[in-house]
């Protein structure tokens, strides 16, 4: 089996486990269990061991990885991802890259010592997908377990808000835009809906000083292009007023006219098909009645509520304008239900397949 | 067939025609055309008969109505509405009190003509449930037909953003809340949902400056009343951060721990059963799943994303804090549809519903 060919077909995809305290574990662990999610790639599960295995007891789900530490990575002499067994004849390799904390971290709750090892499992991840194309233990895409950015902060990361940031900043882009993708569901007769996010975690009360023209007419732009990935040639892109009514004219706040009837004006001399700004409110049912492709938020709850009381167990993160590809489930640490095996794995199953998707798309085109 | 005994059983409902530019008097005639919401009440739609009848014309629908004109209301002289007939043996009486322009107000678009029109149609309706119980000329309650606010702006009205704000000052309080109720559907397997607004018609970046801890503590304890009054003997309540994440303990905003925090204080102290503040992208699928009778939202888009893309058809606001029962449909003039008979008067219907139903409740307390 020479790496080419399999790099082709089946991508590696890195996934950070997230705060131990937290669902990260048992959600990776139950999508992975599922033969439909785990045939799609090879997997390096960047976390703890032990809370990998504990997650798995808890659900009855027998042992389908291998674990190395972490500190072999990239190690020469150490045995390269490519040359282990698969693990059963109908699996790819799944590997559990293991960093320990050097004190347990308490479950369910935050704590200085998760906040170091979900940094560092994310930092790794990234360091993984940045490694050349032919460097056995480069990945292509990587998808990311809840953190719990408090827990960042204690740890000493909290110049960070998210993982946004750090990818965009590991990545050396200026910014990246958050986009959340709602599958299909043909069973409730709902379509896809795409929302990306203008400003993200940020207090409500700074967002209208985050908006400028360029800023706006570039989301525009990233959204528009990440839908394309998705199979919409010719993306239709609603955009969201910033003020209540988006603004009434003039009567409920100026950055409605000002900024973003500006930004929609750039985006389409780009050749970019953007309408708006049009009420928030109602701006989500001219996307489910097909109007649509995509729509651009301007703040983070504008763009969330929809996405989570339409999608609530299946919705995908995926961020725009790194280098790399970065998928997500759209949940948190959920730490009130850590550690009792009731986590639904339905989101952080979409993120793997979605990432798996957009993998096998960049690198059909670089081979 | 005395006033009183009548007035119990069928509450008198003021139906204000709103902008006659835009879908009011099409949804009206629709509704009362529903054998089933005409048997509710009886009515008296403030407004302006040509749209009235033009928009029936359209519809197909036959008068079921009688036209006074609008300086007749009060006039000791003229005919009080308890003594005319009915129109037909299963209905009660419609009456149209007419009021025209000087000059012919656009259809579909903003004028000062049609502004002019519309806010006197709201303040006569308001003035008719204002009137002593005991005057036949009284209603019991309210139901607005959708504004154009910037109508009102060019007919000098720019002072009310809304009708909320001028229904406070004709009832003399210092301000009113807005419920939006989205009744359940079992069809679509779908609970209710009750959402009031903390703020409504402002810019969004005054939000902040606006919420005080007695603020939201009035509105929580407002919400709370008004679902007692849907038949929620212990409402819980849950309440909204107001930044993402509800602000993830002052890493996004201290609004959420500085203000909303004593607020939920104060409304349990006073023997409401709120919690909070929630991250408002998951707080209303805990609503959903049966975890609140209430959410109070700080914003106009935190409050009516989730209400109008679950309830996009059927949501009926509701103004609290007000001596006087007033609903609305939760739509506005949909000027790019008038005139066209494409318009769906389910909004307007269970405005008309809802508005019979607290009548008849408050009725039955003050015979």
């Amino acid at each position: 089996m020479s790496v080419g060919p399999v790099h082709s077909v089946h991508p590696v995809i890195a996934i950070s486990m997230g705060d131990p305290a937290g669902i990260g574990a048992e959600v990776i662990v139950k999508a992975l269990a599922l033969p439909e999610v785990r045939s799609l790639a090879r997997f390096r599960i960047v976390g703890n061991a032990e809370s990998i295995h504990r997650a798995a007891n808890r659900a009855g789900i027998p042992p389908y990885w291998r674990v190395i530490n972490h500190t072999q990575v990239g190690n020469p002499d150490a045995t390269a991802p490519q040359s282990l067994p698969a693990n059963s004849p109908d699996s790819h390799d799944v590997l559990v890259i293991d960093r320990h904390a050097a004190h347990d971290a308490p479950i369910g709750t935050v704590s200085a010592a998760a906040g170091h090892l979900s940094f560092h499992f994310v930092d790794d991840a990234i360091a993984m997908t940045l490694r050349a194309a032919s460097d056995p233990w480069n990945a292509d895409a990587i998808v990311t377990g809840p953190i719990s950015k408090e827990a960042w902060k204690r740890a000493g990361h909290g110049r960070y808000p998210g993982h946004t940031e750090l990818l965009a900043e590991r990545c050396g882009v200026p910014s990246a835009a958050m986009l959340f993708h709602a599958p299909a569901d043909p069973a409730s007769n709902r379509r896809e809906l795409n929302v990306v996010l203008v400003t993200i975690h940020v207090p409500l009360m700074r967002v209208a000083g985050m908006l400028t023209v360029d800023r706006i007419a570039r989301v525009i732009e990233q959204g528009a292009a990440a839908v394309r990935e998705f199979g919409h040639e010719s993306p239709r892109v609603g955009v969201c007023g910033l003020n209540p009514h988006a603004g009434e004219h003039g009567l409920m706040g100026d950055e409605d006219e000002r900024v973003i009837v500006p930004a929609i004006e750039l985006a389409r001399s780009r050749g970019i098909n953007a309408e708006g700004p049009f009420p928030a409110d109602t701006i989500y049912n001219a996307a489910l009645r097909g109007r649509f492709d995509l729509i651009v938020a301007m703040y983070h709850d504008q763009g969330l509520i929809p996405v989570k009381v339409l999608a609530w167990d299946c919705a995908v993160n995926v961020t725009l304008g790194l280098p790399i590809i970065r998928t997500s489930p759209d949940h948190g640490t959920a730490f009130d239900i850590a550690d009792q095996n009731v986590a639904d794995a339905g989101s952080m199953s979409s993120a793997i397949v979605l990432a798996a998707r957009l993998a096998r798309r960049k690198n059909a085109r670089t081979p």
